[in-house]
């Protein structure tokens, strides 16, 4: 009996399994779409990246369709086609970085193929063999180990490992054919039609600099950092008790290195555009941002407090005053800053009011002011938060001074009174998602002060 | 006369230059031979995966030389070449991804594109061309979209590619020639062949696990975080004035979180292998790495201020106490829980001293203590101190619930008292560099707790 009802539920579950089979799937496919169309409207650069793909790849294969092309590459077309696929890349700094690698290592390892070939044919038919396959295996052992060097790694690993491959197709197929002159030859020319047709593409249709996404990118984690400081400021005495703010965002840019420096390898690539000349100090980015790092890592500490705190600090409110002014002067200046960056307009004093603000909180901690308080326990966690603010404002400053250097270095330009209230309220910061609104308020506040 | 002065002053220039080239080239030589050497002796295994590479690329080469194999291959042997080159990566689960990636990918791109071509041959000579130009362009597009998804970008994104490739070079070449049923078939053993060859050495010649390392770089990672705490425990108040000790090695961990979610990613290709089974839990590594990150967050304000600081920290002999005691029983704690993760066996009661130590510091912060005080600016420092540190413990113990339940996920095995004195001397934080010595000294102290 037990046997049976086992087995009925087996069927019925069985059924109920069966029946799923297309909800499920039809979940799936709901569930997919859904995914893509979240991806595309959070970024429609990806999905018009995408018809660029299709784009390029349709006009490389016009060497399968026309007569004419045809014969004169042939089958070696196919590398157009491979090239296309393996070089366009989202950013046009990527697509052009990797398409130098790859049309360089071509003709720098076709040409010592050919040499390779050349001598172990000298040597004789027994030698031969034995020639090829110790060049093959000397030159693979060093250029592996020549990929592991971090400057090669950074820039150039791409071109090694097509180096290695062109090397080993090209002395190696010399032990098969006669036509190695022309196979080199061959290859080289359609991987550079193929990768000049990414490149032209990528500039041409749409193009997505990788430099202008670090710029972004460098500039909107400062305002992020800057709005957290403003909020902490006016919520860390006064918000209602047990409700906690939606200060939340910091996470990505305490994991932003490894992007940033990825956008700032690809952006060294890119030729000059738009603002930015072709060498654009795109180091110091990197610089300032490591800078607003170590700021977050200081901020953290304040957002876990204001997350796990139920109850608000308490001081009196003179030291109320000075802590609340300091975070939020800190948050000004730090938004003034990004927006220094974001329109690249030389800075004018907009430290001045941090200036004040951190002086009142040194001569506040350095005062005998808080003997007053008779509940210490009150006071260590003000001095806590107080002890991070004075950091903080230091960090600030070191951003400042990184800023500083960018804009000398990058010539920003000055800033002209009715230029810039007129372009404050045009700044976007571009990323896509609900910054855009953060960032234009904040600019109207920075006019403000 | 001003210009005869300056054309000798040039031609001296340019002399000292010419001088300068043996010497400049010697000079790169030499700093070129001495980063290799650094390399090398850092980490060997890297240069033991030059040499894989050389082994497997040897092999797959022999598809040339001898006659038998290269008449049923020709010159699709070149397709494993070029496999060999592009899948042979550091760790076993990358070469392992990448292969599969690339293998399943040339499988299902291949028999898509045979259909295509199929579909487009029934229609007639005039609209095949087009029916296959439309089919290239929707599956490029869509493919490269899908690159996108996240989670396909984490572990799939190399079978995307190679997949649009495949796709892309069978149903073109369809238009040209008759033989693309074997065309398709040879790219498909040639690369699993290359791939098997890749795999099979990667795994049989001195094999580096990514999952060993992401086990070793945890565990390192919190015996760095164990060491600072320590130290400063021992420091903060008692160092000799306006001596900076040597505690860095911080930034490292706080930068680790795109190496650990690449080694990750990777472990989850390998099959089991020395303590590691199949399906280890490597994302619970993941999520100790995280809490590790946060913990140093809260670890690096205490770096800056020792750094920074000239003056000690001042407080009575009481408070002094119980910081230093707070630190360094946080620091052994981490240090017997990276000793936990590196040698998988369970751990007993490593918290009992902090817990202690943690509510020691609390009823501190409670206490009215410090009303004693009369000098309130020496106290804002230890204010600050005191609060990190309470922080740091609640991230100890987070860590510390995490690493239990990988332990259960892991069945870690139960220490066993006489096995447990034995294996504490032979810990070994594999990281190639002076970690070794620190991680042995660590073990040491533990056992003397």
């Amino acid at each position: 009996m037990e046997i049976e009802t086992e087995r009925v539920g087996f069927f019925v579950n069985g059924w109920q399994w069966f029946k799923g089979i297309p909800l499920n799937a039809g979940a799936a496919v709901v569930g997919f779409a859904e995914q893509a169309r979240k991806i595309a409207s959070d970024d429609p650069r990806k999905l018009i990246h995408s018809l660029k793909v299709g784009l390029a790849l349709s006009l490389v294969s016009l060497f399968y369709y026309f007569q004419p092309l045809y014969s004169s590459f042939g089958v070696s077309a196919m590398w157009a086609v491979m090239t296309v696929v393996v070089v366009f890349e989202f950013s046009v700094g990527a697509t052009l970085g990797k398409g130098v690698n790859r049309g360089l290592a071509t003709l720098a390892a076709g040409a010592l193929g050919l040499g390779a070939h050349h001598l172990a044919t000298v040597t004789g038919k027994t030698w031969e063999p034995i020639l090829i396959g110790l060049f093959v295996f000397v030159q693979a052992v060093a250029s592996t180990f020549i990929r592991f060097f971090p400057r090669v790694k950074a820039r150039y690993d791409y071109g090694v490992l097509i180096f290695i491959l062109t090397f080993c197709l090209v002395s190696i197929s010399g032990l098969r054919t006669d036509e190695i002159v022309d196979f080199a030859q061959k290859r080289f020319s359609t991987i550079v039609i193929g990768a000049t047709t990414c490149v032209v593409i990528s500039i041409l249709v749409y193009p997505v600099w990788a430099g202008e996404d670090l710029h972004n990118l460098v500039a909107k984690n400062m305002d992020k950092l800057g709005n957290f400081l403003e909020a902490f400021g006016d919520e860390c005495f006064t918000r209602p008790e047990g409700v906690r703010p939606a200060l939340v965002g910091l996470q990505p840019i305490l994991d932003s290195k490894s992007s940033e420096e990825t956008l700032a390898n690809f952006a060294r690539w890119e030729p000059g555009h738009g603002k930015f000349m072709y060498r654009h100090p795109w180091k110091q980015y990197l610089k300032i941002a490591s800078l607003t790092r170590h700021c977050a890592y200081r901020v953290e500490p304040l957002n876990a407090y204001l997350q796990s705190q139920t109850q608000n600090l308490q001081a009196p409110q003179e030291i109320q005053e000075i802590i609340s002014r300091m975070s939020t002067e800190s948050g000004k200046a730090l938004k003034e800053l990004a927006w220094t960056v974001q329109t690249m307009t030389r800075p004018d004093s907009h430290e001045s009011n941090l200036r004040i603000a951190s002086k009142n909180l040194h001569s506040l901690l350095k005062s005998d002011f808080w003997e007053e308080q008779t509940d210490i326990s009150l006071v260590i966690p003000v001095a806590a938060v107080a002890s991070l603010l004075s950091d903080i404002v230091s960090c600030v400053e070191a951003i400042a001074e990184a800023i500083d250097e960018l804009s000398s270095l990058a010539h920003f330009k000055q800033p002209d009174d009715k230029d810039k209230a007129s372009s404050h309220f045009s700044v976007v910061v571009d990323d896509h998602d609900q910054v855009k609104q953060e960032s234009k308020s904040s600019a109207v506040e920075i006019l403000v002060v």
